[in-house]
C-alpha cells in the first residue's frame, strides 16, 4: 500500500527561526523533501536559483500565476512569492512527505486548497528576542525593520488557524517537536484505516 | 500557565502488545502517570492488588457503579472494570499526563465523556502473529482461547473510533511511536492558545 506523503506547511513570523529548524529537519530527515518556492524577490547574499529559491522575473511570475502553476503565492513587501503546483502534488502522491515553509498568507491559501496538511506555526521563545533576531539579521533598512517588527507582532495572531506550534527556544529541541509531530501524524487514523483493516483480515 | 494533563487512552486486541508498550513508557516517561483499574476478575500470577489493578468483590465494584464512581466500567468476559474517576480527572487538572490501558469498550465510554483525549489503538504486526501471542500467554483455556482470538478479529474495525493507531512490531520502535503522539499533542493548537498569545503580547 502507497501512503500518500504529509504536506508539512511551516510559518512563523520573521525571526521566529523557521528557516533554521527547517535546514534542521532535512539534514536530519531521508523521508522529507522540501518544496522550492517562486519569488520575484532580489536572491540575498549567498542565495542560489534553483536551491533556495527559484529567482524569477514579475513578467515569469505572472505568466505562471495566468497559467494556475501555484498551490499559493502571495505579494508580500512589494514580492511575489509562490508554490509550483505540480511538482508538490506529484511528490506526495508518491508518499513523500513535502516541507513548505512559507508565510501566513501563503499557508492560509494552501490549507484552503489542502486542508489535509499539516500545519506548524513556529513562535519565538520572547517578542524581546524577536526584536533581536530580526535586528541581527542585519539585512533590513530601519524601516523595513520596524515595518517587519509590528508585521510579527500582528502576525502571531494566526497561531490559531495551525494544527501544531512549536516555542522556538531552542533550535534541537524545536526539531525534535518537529519529527515528533511528522511521526505522530503518520499514524493518524485517517481514510486510508479502512485499507488497513481489510489488509488485516486478508491475512488469515 | 498552568496547562491541562493529556488523557491518553491505549486500547488494542488482545496479545497486540498494548500492556508491554504502556510499562516501557512508564519507565521512560517521568511525566505520565497511569491510571489504575478496578476490576472483578481473579488476579494473575504475579499481580498485586493496588498496583496493576485495584481488586475489588462484585457486590463492592456495584457500590461504586452505584455512586458514579468511574470515569468508565464495563463487563468483559463476566468480569467488571473500571477507572476511578476522581483519580485520573484530579491528576489532569494538576497537569499530568494520564495513561489508561483499558479494553475498547471502556475506551469508547471515555471518549463520550471526554473527547478530548488521546486515543491510541495498538495493532499487532499481523493477525497470524496476534494468535500465536494470545497462545504464547498460557492463561486461557482452549475455549477462552478461541473467544478471545475471534473477539480480538472483531475488535480491530474500531480502529477508526481512534486518533492513532500503532503497529507493534516492535516494542520500543511502538514505544518511540507514542512518546511523539504524546510530545505532538502536547503541542497542539487548542483554546490555551489565546492565552499564550496574550503572555506574548504582554512582555512588551
Amino acid at each position: 500500500m502507497n501512503k500518500k506523503g504529509l504536506l508539512i506547511v511551516v510559518s512563523g513570523p520573521s525571526g521566529a527561526g523557521k528557516g533554521t529548524i527547517c535546514k534542521e529537519i532535512l539534514s536530519r530527515r531521508k523521508d522529507i523533501f522540501v518544496s522550492i518556492s517562486a519569488t520575484t524577490r532580489q536572491p540575498r547574499k549567498g542565495e542560489v536559483d534553483g536551491i533556495n529559491y527559484f529567482f524569477k522575473t514579475r513578467e515569469e511570475f505572472e505568466r505562471m500565476i495566468d497559467e494556475e502553476a501555484f498551490i499559493e503565492y502571495a505579494e508580500v513587501y512589494n514580492n511575489l512569492y509562490g508554490t509550483p503546483k505540480e511538482y508538490v502534488l506529484d511528490k506526495l502522491n508518491q508518499g513523500e512527505n513535502c516541507l513548505l515553509e512559507i508565510d501566513i498568507q501563503g499557508a492560509l491559501q494552501v490549507k484552503k486548497r489542502y486542508p489535509e496538511g499539516v500545519y506548524i506555526f513556529i513562535l519565538p521563545p520572547s517578542m524581546k528576542e524577536l526584536k533581536s533576531r530580526i535586528i541581527g539579521r542585519g539585512s533590513e533598512t530601519p524601516e523595513s525593520l520596524e515595518r517587519r517588527f509590528s508585521s510579527a507582532f500582528e502576525e502571531i495572531e494566526f497561531v490559531n488557524q495551525y494544527d501544531y506550534y512549536i516555542i522556538n527556544d531552542e533550535v534541537s529541541t524545536a526539531t525534535d517537536t518537529m519529527e515528533s509531530i511528522i511521526d505522530a501524524e503518520r499514524c493518524k487514523v485517517i481514510e486510508d484505516i479502512e485499507e488497513i483493516v481489510a489488509m488485516f483480515k486478508e491475512e488469515i
